[in-house]
């Protein structure tokens, strides 16, 4: 009899219609085996991977969706709460289990599961933890996915991409974090609505660190094709430096703020996972700031150290780093970002 | 200057660039009165509430969206989450206020706002409470949108749309219940999921209360056009009816199976009122089971009752009731259904 | 230099930006060879195979789209007016060539091509044209994507099937014919703006051959669930076999009454050429009325004949066939609609 | 009976089943006035208006879409080619008739017809008899949609969305012409094609007359946020202010190119007035490059001149003309362009 993952049945009577209902054609033959199913995992069922989870599904884009947690009460609660509404969309397979082979055959998999940081602990002891975690998580991934790529979305992002990039022995174009991504939607729509206009037409990149030692490149902003900068400078617009750097801690600081209002975060970071993963699977060639190896890049050097850059994206993973001109105090900040990042990192142990 | 709701503004130097960047043509006239946008107000903004508006918002059908509810800090903490996501979304302008002055004319009002029941409450203290409660809310947003379609998904969902009605003094066909439009979906993707077909090629129908009380239609359901009764009979297939009635009851428990399992149901819920808030938006004048005055169908009277039937949806709200032909037992049981919620109704004082 | 399908390049300069624009990352690696683009190649580029590849392309379900005509000029043309739309869609690679190993690596291939039928000319005669143009066109389609599904639109849709696969060597399961889809549309939609639905709602298959001797299949049309003809029996509402047939007769003229006011038929077979490629690419498993190899079904016995039955379709081609109940009078038109077409078959000699 | 538009009904016997089908629910009303659809009409189908229109229809924005064209059969197979497609769509009402009053209620009218120019004759001639034609349609469209806006695609489209103003009596921000959004989108693709990028990363805009006389902005030229020509200077590239030219020259070209291979073009433009359609009626706020009254910009004096510059579109119309700063040779051949077309107007004596 034909078993769904979610174990639904046509109840005791055990009624099976499969067989009676279709019947195949003659000289038929099964499809080929290299006529697969795109496919999409999500390790974690928490806040953040539940909302990029379901907006994967709104969006519509792959056939197959997987989803990995500890917790198998959870697990089975939010798959079936996806499945039911199995009317109201375009089909998309959903499975669900505790054991990593469900996940077998991914093209990506995004990686949610992270640990909170305990009152008091330090930075370093959290990591210590995560890197466990990790160590738990990435192995059988890509034992089950060998050609999957990676996407982390797990703070600290940069670090933990690392970790995942070592810890997978994946080719580092196919390992990406969802680094600043979503801290430069966030300055695009600061922007746009203090101008009144659409978020999408702003250009505007935050990279480095995905955290306090990020880095606003004004030099690149334009709405609408308009330098901001030079705008201003031509409309004599006087504007102090201080002004521009409030807008970039008011991006920073707005995780925190949304944190410290609802308790945690999640539309915003699942639409923002989900953009990384239309790009990567429909092969959009799109350019996002992500965390990638950044070693080489703009003077950093010293380790491998991930850092966000704006990085073109597609069905290999990244397909290459945008060669954007930097000011010089830009790329310092940049450097230093790395710098941070790398003395944390050497203390991990990996 | 230029203020938003959420407040955001370029930092404390108070550039201002809206001015200067884009300047009016000669000859221009404000745009005419009657040009609006569409827009929907949400009310509550619990895992339903949120899961509503998070599936609008990504399924872009509206230009604006409100949020209400009492708790300000959690409020504006999902306006934020939500706001940030702009560069990865068509644009929505997206409102929050614990004033129902943010709803001024919306087109339709969902209303997800309902007390949970206390370890040990009676139902119909309950319902008393929930009274209460909708007596503070649905007078306000008729006041603001007067015109307004008004969406309840709260529970008892039959009740509570009829009390709606009430309060509002609305026409009884701009009043609808989310009622069985959920159990419905449920139903088609068990027989889909059966039957390895598309959910959306199995039409089948669950009306009456949205509880236990409901009725699976079983006499109309059919799979690509096939009846399935009748398939069943000429393929000399037995079946038990008890086999059947296991099935229902199967889709009656998912809601409790989902509540046990991750402690509420969001998703499913957030997909299927976005479903019928498109289909009245958008004009789509598409059949849905939902909970509307049922007074004088099937053999219904006794009083002013809501539950599910097959009514069409549009601009107009509930345009009319599908006349659909209900063997004995299950026009029985629908009648039986109706009866069982006019006496706790009656017992409302309302 | 990088070259384009297209040709186009930065001018006589010779600029060339790719090489320092973007930077690979270090210890980056080519992706995985399984990791491929989903593409539909469409042969023949008139009207119906226009409408077809930018209803597609709107549709946006596909990585890349390769036209095939023999007229070099038009073709060239039809690809560059595509391609210049490039900004307003999300990125779908173009490409077009008189030669067949564009097409290599298909998922699916649509055949638009077909001779038209000269005045005077016979049936048998017209069709021996067509069949010495599939011959230059199924079996380079073939060598290029062996693994390719095949979907035929062109007339008489029936016999070019079989044709396409008795030259394919394919399995029965991966030779569709458009058959009678856009037959059923008009059904649906007739019925839907007569009782003023959504044509979503509404039920309604006509089988067999796509051309006069179509079989309406009135005993499963249902509206919203409702199935009409036992609606009619016990609202005792007198319709006249006339009636209905009149209604069939609408649906088969209609094809006509187009070409008579336009010269051609493209926008509706588009959409259902559309419809049916996005069932087969994104793995739908679908129910659709489409020509596929019939013989063993409702007694159709004599032969291989091609003619539209309600088939499940995904990523494998056909997986099923719906064992729907047909009145007697039903499946006697079915078995004599597969006559006829066996008839004209035989004659072909192939 | 309930009649549609096209005039289809159930047949000779007159069988009409929508009084019986549905029953309205007591206590109804009908729906408020306020409440409508939204509505674009297309005046003109020939391969650019059915484009448009095919197009608005795939991407699902509007409710009710009305053709006017002066061949009355032409129009209704056009009509009943897009009904067809009804079970493949969300529902959109489709309308058509040779009498303006289908186009009553619009919120955007689309003018695509225009005379063709007769071999020998003189540009100013076939201004002339564009100018009688829209005599012919413009005030009717007024007169049934007073609050519209105009969107003006045909050619020469700058004088045309002139002469649409002047006889319109709308204000300036409710008359728009396609102008140069497709000459931008041909640029981006260009450049987008050469870089292997995703044209969505690349802004580029050609202001000024749509034609030959337009003006490449290079200087605010980017893709995915880096000014191309600064990063050119940077990295110590050479190109010749020719190789800029020659790109030019190819996105002038480009029409005249796909009008001699295919004979006319439609798809790119179809898309073209689709995104500038969706911008107005969703209020999106986008910036595109149109033609408006450009009096008072950039230094352009002289006479009412509409010609393309980047304007926020709403449903407002035009909401504002981006400040953008120009270079001193780009600013001089903006009113070169400006100069041109005004001589032609003047003799037109409108």
């Amino acid at each position: 009899m034909h078993k769904t993952p979610s174990g639904s049945s046509l109840g005791p009577g055990g009624l099976d219609l499969t067989q009676t209902f279709f019947k195949p054609i003659n000289h038929a033959a099964p499809p080929s085996p290299t006529k697969r199913h795109t496919k999409i995992s999500v390790i974690g069922t928490g806040n953040v991977g539940m909302a990029i989870a379901q907006t994967i599904l709104t969006q519509d884009f792959v056939e197959e969706l997987a989803l990995v947690d500890a917790k198998a009460d959870k697990l089975r609660g939010e798959m079936l709460d996806l499945q039911h509404a199995a009317a109201f969309l375009p089909r998309t397979k959903i499975l669900a289990s505790v054991d990593y082979a469900v996940t077998a055959g991914s093209d990506l998999c995004i990686v949610t599961a992270g640990a909170r940081q305990i009152a008091g602990e330090s930075r370093l002891n959290l990591l210590q933890r995560n890197l466990s975690l990790f160590k738990a998580i990435i192995p059988p991934l890509v034992k089950y996915s060998p050609d999957c790529i990676l996407l982390i979305v797990a703070n600290p992002v940069d670090i933990l991409t690392y970790v995942a990039w070592k810890l997978s022995g994946l080719p580092s174009n196919r390992v990406i974090g969802s680094g600043t991504n979503l801290d430069s939607s966030r300055f695009r729509f600061l922007l746009a609505d203090h101008l009144d206009v659409n978020a999408q037409d702003v250009q505007a990149y935050i990279v480095g660190e995905h955290g306090d030692s990020s880095v606003a490149l004004w030099s690149s902003i334009s709405v609408g094709g308009v330098p901001i900068l030079s705008f201003l400078e031509k409309q004599q617009i006087a504007y102090e430096k201080e002004t521009l750097e409030s807008i970039h801690k008011e991006v920073v600081d707005s995780a925190y703020e949304v944190i410290s209002l609802k308790g945690y975060t999640s539309w915003a970071i699942g639409y923002s996972a989900a953009n990384l993963a239309r790009s990567i699977i429909r092969d959009q060639r799109k350019i996002h700031p992500v965390s990638v190896l950044a070693k080489g890049f703009y003077g950093i050097d010293g380790g491998d150290v991930f850092l966000s850059l704006p990085a073109q994206l597609g069905r290999g993973g990244v397909l290459g780093v945008t060669n954007i001109h930097l000011n010089q105090e830009e790329s310092h900040r940049l450097r230093n970002s790395a710098k941070t990042i790398l003395e944390v990192q050497s203390q991990l142990g990996i």
